[in-house]
């Protein structure tokens, strides 16, 4: 094959990917859930297909031997990415993947009916499933990464480069001062402050979608729409689709999503559509994009600057409920940092702990040091210890979150990441270029974004996560910027 | 490949024609429009791999080897279809099928183009070019139907069996008695009923979402939707989809395009689930598919009994809208009978004419009687000729419709069958189950539904159109059965 039938056969199997994107979009968001049975099948029919483009031994023979010292720097990029993913491909069987495939949807199930029953025991069997072949996915990609562990090679999935040490490293650092940090805020925190309980849901919309689309939410190239929990998804950097649900007595709820969905759509949105499904159009890792997703929810979205702009909007169409809030006592709100048992609700300084557990939990059941059986009671422990937090029920512990029953495991760390990356990214920012600041506060973002835009979102894989934030911020990824934003932000509201 | 091998595969084939339908139903109903290139590059992408899977030699070479002796009754049915699906798809070449693909897409766009620029000569081209690929698309079937003509072997697509032969026939016998049949109508007609002219939106969904709901129409596995125009699709027999638009100044558009989507729709949510993919979970033909809109439209939609139970919700909900209606006015308001420009407009008796003259163009067009270019003056001739209206702008003439933009040459004559069987049927309900009038007057359509559902939904492609209607009705298809309705009905009102 030809470099471009190559590049043609590369841009197809994204496409299928983007296929079955739509696919899953529609069953969230559109499908009457009589359709599942039948819709299980095209998914898994997509999912084979997939599998035989990918593995095609003519299209594996030439991509591994393109010569990559005759390929332009595009094309290095593309092939060299590509080579990664027909080397992956070509090492996991078929049956596995399909294996993997059905069980997914089988531990999907079985997760959502022992959440609403709140049991653990009836899940486990389909979470051991899980676990064992994604250990034996993990062996099988063995070749690829000789000097990792099973966890390792499943954490290069969702952030490439990624080890066991790094993670430690930054979470053994962040624990203690995220500690010390939450009971330095606890004493000063005033819970007494007011805030309404009860928002008029087409209100909610409206200003959602005014702030969304200031941001640079492109109505003309991405929608909205219900779904039960939020997320983004994309079939070209043309067609973006983001959902939310909205909580009549918690404007905060959905807004905030909103605001963390649309940074990951700008991020597709801002891809080089001329590279349509190739490595040159898509993200570089988890991380990276949950970065761009809390950046603005909560570096940007929780920022005085932010609602300098907003609250009186906020005020003027939510004339009853806000009357008579204060501008400080309301950014205090929206800050407010209290442990939580549940992540998705929980404040920016607490939502850590939610993964170094999770984090904790999954890298001791690939060492083997804990089992299955021994979730649940390491769970309470854990939120015990690090959140003073008592769960009673596995449903608000363990069985909160839908990953694990989608054998997503090495995932839950790259949350933290996006939370580094993100802070570093917006201390960066706030030395560099200090009159943004101002921008902000004016609900002027156009800078701002075309800044993202042109260092992050239209670079796709051209750099590696690592590679791009020196590149961005002239040094490595380092959770002290974190904790400097928080401290920064906390010392400006409660002068700690 | 053994049968149950055989069998997976052809639901393979039909899943993949399923998840293009998500595509095509995605794309005008949610899509932003900047996501087209891509989506053109996805329908495209997954058209080949339908061609690659029904070409598949091994599945060819089993299908068509395949014993039908050793088969039950339902096997046979579902291998009979599927090997001549197969045989079709081997005669047709995949470049053909590709450029077809491609000629529709871009001939769908330069008919958009020149319809709003009243511009048939931007169109000739492309107008010209699919007839010619749609020549060579028969010539490569011809084996196939060795008695056959072009035309012929094209009808068969979505009539299997129709001839130019039995339409002429059809045709000829209506024409007359439909001119006789409007000249006493509109002696009578009353043009002075004065009918109000703006609906609250809201409203007119209310009335439609409840009614289509009596009938059947089932929310749980069908969904209604927007799109510019309206269509039904399906991705099984349990996920359902229709569309519609709201037009404020006349309310009866949306309702009566409401009631022949849900025929439509009525006719796939009735299909056996458990032959899913297969002949037998198909419908027979797209006269009988449009009997069923038709049907359900016009037969039951615009009849005295159902507005008997239905005029007097319509005046609950537009109090204002229809205060002074009288039931007799409503009626024959809904029946009003007058030649008009636009197919989609025109009632149930000069709605004929219209597909005469696209299936005397089509037939000639073919039979190199005229050229493409002679299209508009020919429409302007035949329109003046049967319904003495004067057409002056091809945007209201022959560029109205989408089809042979879309290269579907053959599919307009199944309008006016869909309409012959539907008051075949009709007729026959009316003679054998004459307390089924009550029951509609009364509101309740539920053994009407279900002897549909037994007689015609379920039983798939169990028996050609032909067999099915003398199964159901004792006699062949027979164009006086829809005469005898008009007359029955016109009478009832206008006593002629």
């Amino acid at each position: 094959m030809t470099k471009t039938e190559l590049i043609k056969q590369i841009q197809n199997i994204s496409n299928l990917n983007y296929i079955s994107a739509l696919l899953e979009w529609d069953q969230e968001t559109q499908m009457p859930t009589s359709g599942s049975e039948r819709r299980s099948e095209q998914m898994a029919l997509l999912a084979g297909i997939q599998s035989d483009y990918a593995t095609n031994p003519l299209f594996q023979e030439s991509l591994i031997n393109i010569d990559l010292n005759s390929c332009t720097d595009d094309e290095k990029v593309i092939f060299t990415d590509a080579i990664q993913e027909a080397k992956k491909s070509k090492l996991l069987s078929k049956s596995l993947k399909e294996e993997i495939a059905k069980h997914q949807s089988l531990g999907q199930h079985a997760w959502a009916t022992a959440r609403e029953k709140n049991d653990f025991e009836s899940f486990k069997p389909y979470l051991e499933k899980l676990l064992n072949l994604k250990k034996e996915y993990a062996k099988s990609l063995k070749s690829l990464y000789p000097d990792k562990n099973d966890y390792e090679i499943l954490l290069d999935e969702y952030e490439p480069g990624l080890r066991v040490s790094i993670i430690d490293d930054l979470f053994s650092q962040l624990k203690p001062q995220l500690i010390d940090l939450i009971k330095r805020i606890e004493l000063k925190q005033d819970k007494g402050i007011r805030f309404p309980n009860s928002f008029p849901l087409d209100l909610q919309e409206e200003f959602a979608m005014s702030v969304i689309e200031d941001i640079g939410f492109d109505f003309d190239r991405a929608r909205v729409d219900l779904s039960a929990h939020p997320f983004c998804t994309n079939f070209s950097s043309n067609d973006v689709r983001i959902t939310t649900n909205y909580d009549e007595s918690d404007f905060t709820k959905s807004f905030f999503s909103l605001l963390h969905e649309t940074g990951h759509a700008l991020y597709e949105l801002g891809m080089n559509d001329d590279f349509h499904g190739t490595a040159l159009a898509m993200p570089i890792s988890l991380g990276i994009h949950e970065s761009q997703s809390r950046f603005w929810e909560n570096n940007i979205g929780r920022s005085r600057g932010f609602w300098t702009h907003y609250l009186p909007q906020l005020k003027s169409l939510f004339k009853k409920e806000f009357k008579n809030i204060k501008f400080e006592d309301f950014l205090k709100k929206i800050n407010s940092v209290a442990a939580n048992s549940i992540r998705i609700d929980a404040d920016e300084v607490t939502y850590n702990f939610h993964i170094f557990i999770r984090y904790e939990i999954e890298r001791d059941l690939f060492a083997d040091k804990i089992t299955v059986n021994d979730i649940p009671l390491v769970w309470k422990q854990k939120y015990k210890e690090y959140l003073n937090l008592d769960i009673n029920s596995d449903s608000e512990g363990c069985l909160q979150d839908v990953h694990w029953s989608l054998g997503l495991f090495g995932y839950f760390p790259t949350y933290t990441l996006g939370n580094i990356y993100a802070a570093q990214i917006y201390q960066y920012l706030k030395q560099e270029k200090p009159h943004l600041k101002t921008d902000i506060s004016k609900g002027n973002f156009t800078e701002l974004r075309s800044w993202l835009n042109e260092q992050i979102h239209k670079q796709g894989k051209r750099y590696s996560a690592n590679d791009l934030i020196k590149k961005i911020t002239g040094n490595e990824l380092d959770s002290n910027y974190f904790i400097q934003y928080l401290e920064e932000k906390f010392k400006d509201m409660y002068q700690i």
